[in-house]
């Protein structure tokens, strides 16, 4: 969220903000001075989101200040990864009787909540997206936040209509949102996977596959199946959760979705930090190592880490010395039109460059085709055609 | 140089240095405080080495203040490396005529010279290498710098007893001393490139293969043909060079020097920097894409740059999963055992942790055997096996 506009910072009540969250007012003072409370905008002035992760507060967590209410929707924690399964499991989850596999999908991460009487959808950082909150509020029974209003659903919202992660390996015609987590206001407990699991499908609202319960010492070899299994559809990996939600959660991940983050990568790789890319290869190496993949497997995930990094890398440096520019191409489907200038503002507020296509009319809606430049990848082989140096 | 001991800066005269190297004596006091100008240990201390960048002065300079002499023996500039052949020629070549083509030779960069009267060797930070003072005594014929003393010989020193870098490809038997440039004390100016070769040969003192001369606009043909050739032996690269040497010189190299660096890197992912694998991977991509290579060159590629990231990764995961560390192996041959001492400390003071086995004697000297313990992929592969995350 680099070149992010400053703007209404000063709307913050330092007095209520240091009593609520148990900070003095000079701590609450120099936060808002080093831009790290904000302001959200628009109408949502009143949301303040938390850029930093501020002593027990997380990052991207959003306070809730309007005369009504008084309330935090506790940024989503980051989940650790593991990158051997087995010595994982017996290390982070022996203290359990069974461990719970969910997938891990693959799209962007919100968190929906009911604030003053409105469904509202949230990304990591505490932004609200006005794309989000239009699909959020089509797709999820309204009488959820009704009989829940202290309750926040963690979601990932997946499908071809991604503005962020455009997927079409999840059986998802536009784009839909799939709950991993419910989580409380305020204290931000979670939900047991169980009563998450009944509750939400009482009202009919989507969630992440369900593998199975397990015991942990088996179930590297469950996971190994069920990894084996759904990478072979492109999809990205599973969450292994302590059932009663006391044990933090631990993710592993798909050959074929660090493969593809390796080709995202490489598409930009001026762009793209080099410890996402370095990240992503020493997965395979453990990976390989775990399931002592004999010559031929071994081979072929080379080949396949190879081709990953190689051919992007190389259309990207082609198009370029043809004089045609590498963009980050995805779509959205909007209901209304005004949504789509909403989620304008956004992206340009929060400082993302990207050309929108004019709207083509649906039966029920817009597409819209939008186009990120990734500018620095652009600029840098378009240089090195020019014959500068590295 | 991490980890280096702090000693003996006191013994900089401020006064002497300020005039000689043209700084304000405050200047070179804070130069001395921050340990950017440093003695150089035992005999050497009048030896005084740049740590960084000083104004003018190129890091890895020596300043050699003695009574009968003041003089300052530069660093050895870094030669920038193209990754697009043909454009860099034409932006960078074409206001010559023609551009020398040396070999960029894989080992470790020396500059000799002769210092009250000793032939001394330092390394590319400025250090005094006693292993490669001693060889380099043994190699070059005392006359050269008796008639030229103000000259400097900078080297590959390359070889299997190469404590940095072994390489077997070259026709080396144990170290040698390949001079690719000779510069002027104090002025740092280089001889042209066909007046260094013929004053070497002279005194019979070994250089870098030259493959030719070549016009500017043809010169990306050749190069790509002697890349390719010595490619295949396992060599490293070349050097295009003004045969003037006014302009600056440029690096390239081929795909098995890139792979190789992959190798070595992988094997210690946790050691070697994120920025040293993402360039090597770079270079590969853009010479794919200059060679235009069709499918199947192309397929090569990525499966041998596949493999070049993680065979080696598996190998130490899987070693350590044993119980068994892995280590850098080299070799030295010393003829005199003092000389295995001196180097002993010239390592340790260096900060570099190394394991030698007992000299076995030869013929003509000692052999000794070397590990080098990369602690941090040995930790953080072991900590992994024990459960932990990334």
């Amino acid at each position: 969220m680099n070149g992010e506009v400053d703007e209404e910072s000063s709307l913050v009540d330092i007095n209520e903000t240091a009593i609520f969250l148990n900070l003095s007012k000079a701590k609450v003072r120099k936060l808002i001075e080093r831009n790290i409370i904000r302001n959200n905008w628009g109408q949502y002035t009143n949301l303040i989101r938390f850029t930093k992760k501020v002593s027990h507060i997380e990052e991207g967590s959003v306070l809730n200040y309007s005369d009504a209410n008084l309330e935090i929707i506790r940024g989503f924690p980051k989940i650790r990864r593991c990158l051997l399964l087995e010595p994982a499991l017996k290390k982070n989850f022996s203290s359990v009787d069974e461990v719970a596999v969910e997938e891990k999908m693959n799209g962007y991460n919100v968190r929906a909540a009911q604030i003053n009487g409105d469904i509202i959808a949230f990304t990591r950082g505490g932004l609200v997206c006005p794309y989000t909150t239009e699909k959020v509020n089509e797709l999820i029974d309204p009488t959820f936040f009704e009989d829940y209003p202290n309750l926040i659903l963690c979601a990932e919202m997946v499908g071809p209509d991604n503005p962020y992660v455009a997927k079409t390996c999840y059986d998802v015609n536009s784009l839909d949102f799939f709950v991993f987590d419910i989580r409380e206001k305020n204290s931000g407990e979670p939900y047991p996977v169980k009563k998450r699991r009944e509750t939400l499908e009482a009202y009919k609202i989507k969630q992440v596959n369900l593998f199975g319960y397990f015991k942990p010492k088996d179930a590297h070899k469950e996971i190994t199946k069920i990894i084996n299994e759904i990478g072979s559809e492109e999809r990205e990996g599973v969450v292994v959760k302590d059932p009663e939600m006391i044990l933090q959660p631990m993710k592993y991940t798909t050959s074929n979705s660090n493969c593809k983050d390796l080709e995202f990568g490489f598409k930009f790789y001026n762009d793209i930090g080099r410890d996402y890319l370095f990240s992503r290869v020493i997965r395979e190496g453990f990976q390989a190592a775990e399931w002592n993949e004999n010559n031929q497997k071994l081979k072929d995930r080379c080949y396949r880490v190879g081709s990953s990094i190689l051919y992007p890398m190389v259309n990207t440096i082609n198009s370029v010395g043809k004089n045609k520019k590498v963009t980050e191409d995805a779509q959205i489907k909007v209901t209304r039109l005004e949504v789509l200038d909403l989620f304008k503002q956004h992206l340009n507020r929060s400082g993302i460059e990207v050309l929108f296509e004019e709207p083509i009319p649906e039966e029920d809606g817009y597409i819209v085709k939008m186009k990120k430049l990734n500018k620095s990848t652009n600029d840098k082989t378009e240089s090195i055609w020019l014959g500068d140096y590295w």
